[in-house]
């Protein structure tokens, strides 16, 4: 799909292209710290400019927690709308000292370019813009409809995200979307991710008796908190690694034996992650299935923190009065995490021990993300990768979530096509943060090969 | 036993008596606070002047951490051995702000003399030397040969004194042990304490991944430290209370119906627990027994405190690289701490889930103490208590633990009479510490009733 003279004005303007990756780093643009609402200002009218330029109106939209970028070009008829989604937001760079050249001056070394965003999501984004501008020089206009909803509070939690979508449905309305926010199989597989998993979040509170005793005085005759919720928690998973929560996998979506076999020809190095991990085997979940089979498409449920009683160093005798632990479960579609929440809620307060009371906070609850392995929008993405980076694509899932994709689900009726962009040596969220020169300037091939693909469908 | 002639001296000198209590209290003599070391000085120089006062000549021993006193009268032949046993060191007073006097200056208020130390040792421990001021002045002799171990650091621990006491068997020889240092079944009931449980305490620390992994990326792929401790703690017991360490019970000596008969007819008012502890039921231990007999005569498990992953505001989606747990057993007659802390440390070891390993560190190794409920002695201690207090004196057991007394049974070959004179309202290691001046006075009568029927015996 993509022609000579395309690929000609993509080699022709490459270092150009680098160089305003370069400039988009270079923008402070750290969600968390809001001494640095300016810059995320600054980068967001930076985009804005860029967007305009190409004949894609945007306006700064500062009604969310950080200014976004949203605007789309003039609607035509005869061509399917393509949404654009991105965040142009940071993670902070602290620890600064760990950081071998400057988090916000980028340097290209070997191969990668290195800086803060680099690539979640900066060197994932700009592909997309850049890829218009090809077309539009090249090709005089753009295949597609295009919008671009870029927010700047995603590493934040994207906490106004949801409300504006719901609230902007006609604005939004598109026939895709697509999003390069997720990281390939390994570093030279490139990927399209089609499922995600969802997250219930809880912190529980087990209380006893109305203040810390002494074990000697007490103990054996009053519940200890700390014995109950380990107990608890303990009972959550049964022998084969099954979490044991009343209907926990009534809704889950079967793994279909095709995609299994797919996983398993990806050929999965459980060895090397041992080692990596410093484990001796790959082990805590249900026995039936693979690791990656595990991390992609299974359910988990994990206690993330506990605490309670005394643990300061030595000896303190003391049956405490209330234990705490956070725990979440990881969701695979079409498990409901309002549901999940409910039988977490209820395993614990009723069944909390005689003597004691327990109390459940929901801290976070996002729904899982599946598209149908077999979707022909997911084929289409798969080949534009295949054509810009000239080796297969393959189809994964991600263990983590990202709720936007079941947000445009829900709000947009469509699903996402996450062309990721990034590895897993990326060092996204640490120091060092990189991304691969080679990956930014083939994913521009491969947003060009997308739109191009999508506008001849269309 | 008493005389006329010793009843009047006690209530002849009886202001005095409690002057020197006074004086005893006014002592800053705080083990745990090293700028006190001086305090703790003039406190053994005064215990060692009074009783070298009354021809029991007594030195002040440095090579334990805090001066001890300790000394004898000359010994006859004719007449039995009494090791009187106590503390002069007292808990910090802190908090300072929730005392209603000074902690240092005792006062007198509605029949209790308020202080710290005032009853845990100070207002228990000098009765023994009142009578045996009163009996040298009123026989002109003491009916035992008299010895004493007095010592400064129990509230740090007793780090040195089993050295001590295994090094110096000879000196300390004696055919009984007198302590009061314990408490009553309640305010009113005279209490002799003849079995109190041991202590087997360690940390646990349970390792995964070398480093905390993302639980989106990882989770239900590798065993979660926190899931697989809470798991092993919370299967330490079963459904009916019992702790399912190998081992456990087999060396437990077994309650006696005419205990358990004796016990019950105590009466204790489990409702009023309750409502005090702020619990809906006394439950955690095994179904079987009561409350009382789970609290004196069975051992337990308890977890003493926990932690790990992130135990601050919100959300970490944290798959943490470890999980530490204190936790402790108490005893009782005939368990072997060692025996036990084996089985742990086994228990932990060798289950730890695949993809973790355990370490575990004791912290804490103290016998269980256990004299027969028959014996000789025993009756002795109880009719002297009776003879003091003009009523019934109950035979009861403790929860908690005072290593001294299982010390001086292995290195001595004695049981102690645990003639303990405080109660539950004292508030030791709290602030507003105080002592009922009756049971002080009485407690000096009770006192020379034992000495004259362990001399009338021997």
């Amino acid at each position: 799909m993509l022609d000579d003279a395309l690929k000609r004005y993509l080699d022709g303007h490459f270092d150009r292209h680098l160089d305003e990756l370069k400039d988009f780093v270079r923008f402070r643009s750290i969600s968390a710290q809001s001494e640095h609402i300016g810059d995320c200002r600054a980068c967001a009218d930076w985009l804005a400019e860029m967007l305009n330029d190409l004949h894609v109106p945007c306006r700064v939209e500062t009604s969310l927690g950080r200014p976004a970028v949203i605007g789309s070009t003039a609607h035509k008829p005869d061509r399917p709308t393509l949404l654009i989604y991105g965040h142009y937001d940071v993670q902070p760079p602290e620890p600064l000292e760990l950081w071998e050249t400057e988090p916000f001056d980028p340097v290209e070394r070997d191969g990668f370019l290195y800086g803060r965003g680099s690539s979640d999501d900066k060197g994932q984004l700009l592909p997309w813009i850049k890829a218009a501008e090809a077309l539009r020089a090249v090709h005089g206009d753009l295949p597609v409809n295009l919008k671009v909803l870029i927010e700047g509070e995603e590493e934040a939690g994207s906490p106004s995200l949801e409300h504006y979508v719901a609230a902007h449905t006609d604005e939004l309305a598109c026939d895709t979307v697509a999003i390069s926010d997720t990281h390939w199989f390994d570093e030279t597989t490139p990927s399209v991710t089609y499922g995600l998993r969802g997250l219930a979040y809880i912190e529980v509170c087990l209380t006893g008796p109305n203040r810390d005793l002494h074990s000697g005085g007490f103990g054996g005759a009053v519940t200890n908190p700390l014995n109950a919720l380990a107990g608890m928690i303990g009972r959550l998973h049964d022998e084969k690694g099954r979490v044991t929560l009343e209907g926990f996998y009534d809704d889950v979506v079967p793994l279909s034996q095709a995609e299994r076999d797919a996983w398993q020809a990806l050929g999965e190095n459980e060895q090397a992650l041992c080692a990596d991990l410093g484990v001796e085997a790959l082990a805590g979940g249900e026995v039936e299935y693979t690791p990656l089979e595990r991390r992609w498409a299974r359910p988990t449920l994990d206690c993330n923190g506990i605490w309670g009683g005394y643990t300061g160093e030595g000896t303190k005798t003391v049956l405490p009065s209330w234990a705490r632990a956070k725990l979440s479960c990881r969701l695979v579609g079409d498990q409901d995490p309002e549901k999940i929440l409910d039988a977490i809620r209820r395993y614990f307060t009723a069944g909390a021990p005689a003597g004691t009371t327990a109390a459940v906070e929901v801290l976070s609850c996002d729904e899982p993300w599946l598209m149908p392995v077999d979707s022909p929008a997911l084929a289409v993405a798969k080949a534009a990768m295949e054509e810009a980076f000239q080796t297969e694509c393959t189809l994964i899932r991600g263990g983590g979530t990202v709720p936007i994709t079941a947000m445009f689900h829900k709000h947009l009726g469509v699903h996402s096509l996450m062309m990721g962009l990034g590895a897993d040596g990326d060092r996204i969220h640490s120091p060092n943060e990189r991304m691969s020169i080679a990956r930014y300037r083939h994913g521009i091939a491969a947003a060009a090969s997308l739109m191009l693909r999508l506008g001849k469908k269309g």
